[in-house]
């Protein structure tokens, strides 16, 4: 079985592991305070064109997604999120248990519009009971999306623009931000989404890393007192030099931006066999992840010799499934897959 | 001014008063456990045909629906409601402040239907990801609803049905129960409700009370420990006498029945004048809210004499509105709007 | 049997009933927004000195300590309060309810001292792992005391100096704030506690009201969206006019004042009474609770006419008892329990 | 610098390194639902004698606490602890932040007894006012405590016995759970721990793993939806193989005790030099961590060579620290220390 079900179907990035068990012996203080993250953060920042901005290591999106909007919101406020955000529908209510509602706004590609924010906005505050009803208190974006699709510099400029005027912070779910970056047109660098953004994250776990991700706050008012909410949430790493290895290692020479890179090519390759193939998508997917929308016998006959997630139903006879490439995806296994697109 | 907005505009039906008054220098132990509340607690047991149920006594609505949801719900679970449903709209995240999502099914009419539930049901039961989902755990429906709908009683069985078959514990609020069992073609009693519901309340606030909610537990597990959850959620009231008198008046004599359908009465006159003009309604209630879809002009003339409540921008030039009797609405005021509706 | 286990064994003052009977088919808009309202707030803010102070009406205690705790705080953050504090022992958790932990300090008397408060910040503060512990976030004191003490003006000064110089908001709870104010000796007046607490509140339900608390937020910071967090603890009443009405009767002519100043005395009779047959007390108190401790045998004796509470064993073979007076305490009841003091 | 500040200065045991690098790129599903886990899983039953117990993997402590007692306990509930266990002052509030109230009962040496829990209980059953009090639900222990002391059998024997009289799930926090099985003159084996508690977890992150605690759980009643309650809090991990290798190599082999007996010999020959100098101790440690009392001339001479912890001030003139050995700690460096006992 070949598998494109998921981008976290092997262990990590060979140099990864050839880093951890280098320093393996060398003693450090615990709970991310030690050199390698201090050397991280700092890589990361200069990155991000940000010398002051806060970085956080955690383990997991979904522990990442509560730290963050935990750490941001007073009790009565909830978070703006597309219908399809991964907190929306993927965490077994990890938001609602730190007591904040999702705000979800309908959305077909994964991607909130800022004129969707706007109108959410005003509407609550037009609304003569808005203290009877949720208060928006931030938004929540990820990019790529569920759905693989991209913002592009304009829109989340606009977004931004937006969530400012309001003082709504903006928070981009990262966990595959190094395919959104790698993605076809993508215009956007990784220090215009810190411009843009009041905290962002880089995922590791989906992007070369055995696990992790680096959150980067870059709005001051954020960055109080930050590290006791992540303790809170079980997100301070006991080795957290295990993060800071491996954040050094993905960005010390570039390796992040290559594998994504790697990905990217992998995933469009796929797209454009089916697309031969006369194969609709669900949408549009410049990144890593292709929604195919296949009849069952076309997914009977895949599923021989390929492992791919069934996403969504379309109609009777016709299923949105997914295909994933990771930084591990060898060419050979697309090319067979290829082969084997009728 | 005459108010039509809401169904909480005076205080308390007189007897209700009387009753306080006449009582007042009486001594009482505190947190419900005095007399009245007692007979209070068996009036209700024996009109609801449930010599076994558990009675409790809160303040209002909000805090009553948090209670019952806190109390039945373990963390990964969510509840089932309309997106009309009040706690999904118009509680400022009480249910999620308690570390629930509410798991919103789409409705016209403010009323989920038996199939919305068992798919909903099944849909979680069937996703390969189910863990990573939030768990339907219970159900929750308004009746009268929050647009004056009512559940028949063969609409209420089958969501009973339903519930139980999953074993989902299937709550209704009641906040204008009175309402709903004096509706128009009613075919519901308080004993019908009792047998297919698991817990449910009886609303004093909105049917005559000062304020008040009389809890009905029928399910034994569900009984369990329920005062403690009050406590916590705030809804022991130190001088809990006073929820003991204002249900005994209201029920002892059929004082409520009677409120309820004089309002009701009130209402349909109300949809009748409207009808008779052409108007049309957001939805058909049979109940003591009319919600009849008008123009700005017809707006601005009406809002010279009469308050009540914008409800819902319909198109460019419309909107519901929603005009509510109660017990205490005056047959002269009505018969003035209704001459009033050019 | 007559009844000194509580300050809230009979309804309300019969100036309130009165009150609410003459003004009961007034219509008015709900939720607090009505004129009586709006004038019992104003007659607070003169009364208090503090033009500018937002005040809230709320139901009852623990509803009220929530809002306000939940309100003030962030996630990480906890509640410094004495052990003996009603929201550590008596309120069903309702505080880590909304999330927080309360950071309970030792207090034989039930008051915080100044010092405790500052030792507790700076030892967090001083911990190299303060990020692995709750930070202290506020404080919380009552007055009076569950034990019946009152804070002096000199003891209030200093604590609430050391909460200013470490950014503490000092959160009073006045849940019995009317006999504090009548204390033997109180030299403390309404205004002094608006100019050192943050936060308080006025408590009405064990002082001659059905039920309400009236909540004065001096601090700017603290005032925005407190509305939102009372909906969203089930605090803000449908009827509110209900509370406006009974703070506009307390306070517009000094009632609320003579009062407690009755109760007061009814409770220092009871005291001098105790004292002269030599009966030692739990803790001095000049307030409308008194804790004598007496003998198994002793309170056989008293309980055959009297109720009172059982409060804590001392030893094996005594106990301290609790007697309570209120605005509501005849002479005669208060003469008849002298004379049964042996 | 020698460090015996904590016992997660290192990474992992090398085998485990190896074996992640053996395994890197084989493709497995995600979310512990792989061969790996599958397989740890079987070996942890067998070394517990529960072929029916659950097994669970998650990522570090306080994310096994929260999820755990979450799971377990219903809103009204705490959990009982010992003032000095780590989730009453390390983990930044984070089961209060689940909704919960830790009930600390006063502990010198890190341990509960079962009379301790005894009268906590029935002094809440007999307390008249129970529901204004936060009901015992579960009983929280660590073993070995955070003070290096360990429970004998007959210990623990008695605390079942008395949790299972009055339904409290018992459950152990075994981060160091390896460091107990080896401390001096153990007579609790790990199927002896799975017999008596209701659940239970094995450290990995402090025993030799990068990261990873086993939940072992043997009570069917709290088995139900477990993976739920750890998805909502993050406890789910992407690439969840990386616990499976780590607790197969671990197990499969006795590793795991081999090298948690290494650890408590190197503390237990520091121990003895101590002694035999006439230091005393914080308390008697058998395992892997030791605490004597140094004056501060001592500890300044010692620092400059080696780190440990500042654990606890006993005098002016003394403070308790903390010397901690691992599965890495090396007999030269313990040596070396003992040769600087002067």
């Amino acid at each position: 079985m070949i598998r494109f079900e998921c981008d976290y179907a092997e262990g990590a990035h060979p140099l990864i592991l050839k880093r951890m068990a280098e320093t393996n012996l060398e003693q450090t203080t615990g709970y991310g305070e030690d050199a390698f993250c201090a050397n991280a953060r700092n890589i990361i920042r200069r990155l991000c064109g940000k010398e002051t901005a806060d970085v956080h290591f955690l383990m997991g999106g979904t522990q990442t997604n509560k730290t963050v909007i935990a750490s941001v919101l007073r009790p009565h406020q909830g978070v703006l999120s597309a219908t399809t955000g991964h907190i929306n529908v993927h965490e077994t209510g990890a938001i609602e248990a730190t007591g904040h509602k999702i705000l979800a706004l309908p959305s077909e590609n994964g991607k909130l519009t800022a004129l969707q924010v706007e109108q959410a906005f005003l509407e609550h505050c037009n609304d003569a009971n808005h203290e009877h009803a949720v208060q928006p208190g931030m938004v929540y974006i990820s990019h790529p999306s569920e759905c693989g699709t991209v913002y592009s510099r304009q829109e989340l400029q606009a977004l931004s623009d937006v969530c400012r005027r309001h003082r709504l912070p903006l928070f981009m779910d990262g966990a595959r931000l190094g395919y959104g970056l790698a993605a076809e047109n993508n215009d956007l660098s990784l220090s215009d989404i810190a411009d843009l953004c009041d905290v962002f994250y880089i995922g590791g776990t989906k992007v070369g890393a055995l696990f992790g991700e680096a959150v980067v706050i870059t709005d001051d008012v954020l960055k109080k007192d930050f590290r006791y909410v992540m303790k809170q949430n079980g997100g301070i790493l006991a080795k957290g030099r295990l993060l800071g290895i491996q954040f050094e290692t993905l960005f010390s020479e570039g390796l992040y931006f290559e594998i994504a890179h790697h990905a990217v090519q992998m995933s469009l390759q796929i797209r454009d066999a089916f697309c031969a193939k006369g194969i609709t998508f669900m949408c549009e997917s410049p990144t890593n992840q292709q929604f195919p929308i296949l009849t069952e016998e076309q997914i009977a006959r895949l599923s021989e010799k390929y492992a791919f997630e069934h996403w969504k139903k379309i109609d009777a006879t016709h299923t949105a499934v997914r295909f994933c490439t990771s930084w591990a995806t060898r060419q050979d296994d697309v090319l067979s897959l290829i082969g084997d697109i009728w």
